[in-house]
């Protein structure tokens, strides 16, 4: 018998029927013998619905507020879950996120959890009960009620499986697992069986949008080993089948010797560059630089600078495509006259790929292929950024498929066991 | 400054308009210094849609769920009502019934309140804030969220008023007041300005559909003068029209002594009779019939017994018409035999009429002018059923109309100034 935490996000219980169909994946859990802990968001629009039914009251709500109306959405999936769980004969009980005594911070809208009392979780399990709580939602110090932002579902259910000391962690969700890249890319890309959390977390950051990144980091942290797997296979198939399928999250020394170097390609559309030339190279400039661009709600990805020649230095980052000329605007009223940079040049079309791979610690020469690799396919890079367990090139957007593609088969990805 | 609550029912936070619109209201009352606190129920239909996708997945929805469900309804409106203040430059916060401990015993769906801890609340006022209360709903000692049954909005604005000793109770809704008698029946009828608490339990009972029984009695138990009045007046009037405004509800010794004898007509339409002839006159032979009508859900309404001639006495009792073979089956199939009454005889097509007032405790010959009325009319009582403050009698259903103008007028009902 395992203590296990099941999380089905927003299209997994987007219809009475869906919610039924979770009803009996959790009864071949429960009858298998383990104690069952669900988490589930909101029926998949209803959180939309609702924040736009807000926006009709106050055009920008107030942040408590819209928590309160928020965290009605996971209130209806719960109850109706733990409907469909009793319909079957099962022992079941719905709770919201402050009944359990999901405690977070009072950041109102992405508010972070910062204790769980599961003491009565663990009574209704000792009882056979399946508990039923709702993801996304906590409350503060106060009792004010609190939202996780969003895919907090997935934070929440990590964050129970870590006060329950939980053997395993699964995310059911719509896609089957972790990919070595993407398969509209590249049709070879192979599902990974297994992947660390660091390697998770440069994925996650790049692109593979399967979990929120927060809740990976609370895994890496409490520990919590953490699958990734489809809602939408036959609730019927074998038990063993589905237990072992999708991609376990985990850690490093649980990973055979054999590991391949690099896990994927990951990679990032619609991104934007932008470089202040000649800038003098002294202590403070980089925050002169990007302070007023985080003052005006942007994000900026990578950012780039090399040594400085002459007493100047060429500072570059990327920002999203659709926040480029926004970023330009606030450069040049803000910025530009303050340092005293030359000019600012950029680029609007340019794309970022990046080889993610633990195993790149300890082996040479994974940089020097990735480079030879896009040069042979006459593929000039603008950027290049590194970390320990990541390689990211900037490339012009109409070379990204080809790298993709050329970077998947010189790593051998389609092949590897992992 | 008095400390005031307000109550809005679904269809006055039906919209966003109409929440809107009771934030301007509550701006009026607020300018004027006083405190405020205002339950709302949830907007219209929302509470009917909930319960229907609750059934979807559970025909017969387990109870303790069905009350998760049902009372996001509530917590949506305080929100977005709190927003709409908030939007107006007013300080408002919003409360769940479980965030301001409204402990409730564990009847779900049907719970009673307990007991309401009002710091919190009274903390918010002192600070200038309107605070935004989720009628309907409470928590039981376990922390499970319960809610008080169709119309518990009332009763939880007349718990909250109890439990801050408010100055005064206004409950909001779509019509402006108690009637002597229904308008749609008597044109003359008048709108009373004030009703004591028995007469309105025993105008409400019989169908003046305005206030939940359960408030009523809550507001007379713990002292708290109700006001009734119209959601639907422009929320710009004069607030000292609008306090005075609608029908009060309130203590016998505030009444003034010219009040009238009666202060209304109530009737209720779709009764059926059944009378069980030659019952032997023994003790527990009441529970012996209503035992087994009460075991099939049926509501029992007049219960009339009279004396016993030779050992056996006729019992009659009225039942809604849509219940009448319902409870003719249950009779013949569990009563007759094993009490040995002679003959059960029934008529589907009866209505009920009363004239109720406080004063008829102290004036004779009322009941007398009332059979002289109808008899004046040739209206036959079929059944007569008395209380200290009520006389009930039963008529063919065609001579409903007829008996309530003629009521209406002998007790001058259309001129008195109450």
């Amino acid at each position: 018998m395992a203590l296990i935490v099941h999380k089905y996000g927003g299209t997994s219980v987007g219809s009475v029927e869906r919610i039924k169909n979770v009803a009996r994946r959790l009864e071949k859990w429960h009858r298998a013998g383990h104690q069952l802990v669900v988490v589930v968001s909101a029926m998949s629009g209803e959180t939309n619905r609702l924040i736009s039914l807000a926006k009709e009251v106050q055009s920008s709500p107030d942040a408590r507020e819209l928590d309160v109306v928020a965290s009605t959405g996971e209130q209806v999936t719960v109850a109706l879950l733990a409907m469909a769980l009793i319909e079957r004969g099962l022992k079941a009980k719905s709770y919201t996120g402050p009944q359990v005594h999901v405690l977070t911070d009072s950041a109102f809208n992405k508010a972070r959890i910062l204790r769980i009392d599961e003491k009565r979780i663990r009574a209704d399990l000792n009882g056979g009960t399946i508990v039923v709580v709702a993801g996304f939602q906590g409350a503060d110090e106060h009792g004010n009620i609190t939202t996780l932002g969003r895919g907090g579902s997935d934070t929440s259910a990590v964050a129970l499986a870590a006060a329950l000391a939980a053997d395993e962690c699964l995310i059911y969700t719509d896609v089957d697992g972790v990919y070595t890249t993407d398969p509209r890319i590249v049709p070879e890309a192979r599902r990974l069986h297994r992947i660390t959390f660091e390697e998770m977390l440069e994925m996650a950051s790049l692109g593979s949008k399967v979990l929120q990144l927060r809740s990976v980091e609370f895994a890496g942290k409490y520990k919590v080993p953490l699958r990734v797997l489809s809602s939408m296979t036959d609730a019927g198939i074998p038990l063993d089948e589905e237990a072992t399928s999708g991609t376990l999250i985990t850690f490093e020394e649980n990973i055979q010797m054999e590991k391949a170097v690099i896990s994927g390609v990951a990679f990032t559309r619609d991104e934007a560059k932008i470089t202040l030339t000649r800038v003098p190279d002294r202590p403070g400039i980089a925050y002169q630089i990007l302070g007023p661009i985080a003052d005006a709600n942007l994000d900026v990805d990578m950012i780039v600078q090399n040594i400085s020649v002459d007493g100047t230095t060429d500072f570059s980052f990327t920002v999203h495509r659709n926040e480029y000329e926004k970023a330009l605007g606030v450069l040049e009223s803000k910025v530009m006259n303050h340092i005293g940079a030359k000019e600012i040049v950029g680029d609007p079309k340019i794309a970022k790929v990046s080889i993610v791979g633990i195993g790149m610690r300890s082996h040479v020469g994974i940089a020097s292929l990735m480079f030879k690799t896009l040069a042979e396919e006459g593929i000039n890079m603008q950027m290049i950024s590194t970390s320990e367990i990541k390689i990211s090139v900037v490339v012009e957007d109409k070379y990204l498929e080809l790298a993709v593609r050329a970077l998947h088969k010189a790593f051998g990805l389609e092949q590897v066991s992992a």
